[in-house]
């Protein structure tokens, strides 16, 4: 069984890629809904938090842990494997690896949050520019038209003719890649973190296989995380969702 | 001495009030900056978040509590006055006074987080408008230009003659206000909870003076918490800043 864990729903990306390309996996899903977002955070708080979102998943007997989060696997990897008896997984190397990999001139941008921009987890990238009102216009809503547009130009802008490829640190970017995609015209190669940790532990997914589980635990509950939830993975998990305290 | 508590800085404009007023003053101001925003969780975290933070001022011997924050007034008072052994006041009672006090037709707007406007706890309002994205905006620094009046359009112009007088339901959003009385032509009473709250305990202020302590209790602290402070307060807190854990 598969624990992946997220400052708040973002990190659903990795689940919905998950579960488009292993339709029958085991997996919980954990949310720190009552205290995102991690991003705004100092370095000593996200750790903090961390420790905690790893015991949880360990108490819960996964076999392996994703860190569905830019900003933890930046910040945190060290202490999320120090408390896990089990292999755990960032998004970092795999997504670095993969803008490398696909960079013809090896100038690679990144957007993130500000802790993660801050960190330099992500080492080889060339240029970085934290693009911090997208995780709020996105929670609400503003996924496309004119407020959107506004920020996606003034955040990437800097981009254009200095990177051809891009690396959209932050697990709630891809829901808006159609949109950046439209603004730097197809001219910067994305890549998505999600996809390149899905990709990296694919081989080891087949073989947890068992009894399917799928189960979401947030540490805050409402109606509004429930349509957000909705947004990022695509369904309804109202029915498979649980409140816990951490 | 007075205790103050928000969810995180926005509180600072009620610190702001109490200090231009009654500049000799005894306070400790505590910012649960490790769990901001409280405006879009649910009303039971909130609660829980608001019976942590009172303690927190308990513990410290204050004489008197003041809930700087409209999320937690609306929906967690009652929990706050029952964990208090001190008086407690919030800011909904006073702001709601004032604009009743001031309307002419009695049509009043309210502003406020998600939380807030869902709450009806400011019941004599005829129209209501979450303005969820004010907050990240401000606290990104977006407080004139392009994006913020393209936000202040979007959430105020539903109150264009429908209302005379329009309470500011959110400690943040007094640091647009002229941006904000801009748009509106200054055609509309804005009523400032912060400024309303210190008036109604201006009587108690003096008589509660001795030795000066000022003193603020952050949750968390980084450089970007601290600028945010200094944008809300209009000075430096860094000397006088403590990180908590609650």
């Amino acid at each position: 069984m598969i624990g992946i864990f997220d400052s708040g729903l973002g990190g659903l990306t990795v689940v919905q890629e998950i579960k488009k390309k292993h339709a029958n996996t085991s997996f919980i899903y954990l949310g720190d809904t009552a205290r995102v977002p991690y991003g705004t955070r100092s370095p000593e708080t996200i750790r903090k938090f961390a420790e905690e979102d790893t015991q949880f998943l360990i108490d819960k007997n996964v076999d392996l842990i994703v860190v569905a989060c830019n900003t933890v696997s930046s910040l945190a990897l060290d202490v999320v494997k120090r408390h896990s008896s089990v292999p755990v997984y960032g998004v970092i190397e795999p997504a670095m690896s993969k803008a490398i990999e696909i960079s013809e001139n090896k100038k690679i941008g990144l957007v993130g949050t500000r802790a993660t921009i801050n960190s330099y987890a992500y080492k080889s990238v060339t240029m970085r520019n934290h693009a911090s009102m997208l995780v709020p216009l996105i929670e609400e809503g503003f996924i496309k038209g004119k407020e959107i547009d506004l920020f996606i130009a003034r955040y990437f802008a800097g981009f254009i003719d200095n990177v051809d490829t891009l690396i959209l640190g932050c697990t709630h970017y891809p829901i808006i890649k159609k949109e950046i995609d439209k603004y730097l015209k197809n001219k910067i190669n994305l890549v998505d973190p999600a996809v390149e940790v899905v990709s990296q532990i694919s081989s080891l997914i087949s073989s947890y296989e068992s009894e399917i589980v799928e189960r979401y635990y947030l540490t805050d509950v409402n109606a509004r995380f429930l349509e957000t939830a909705q947004m990022f993975l695509g369904e309804d998990i109202t029915n498979k969702t649980e409140k816990i305290t951490l």
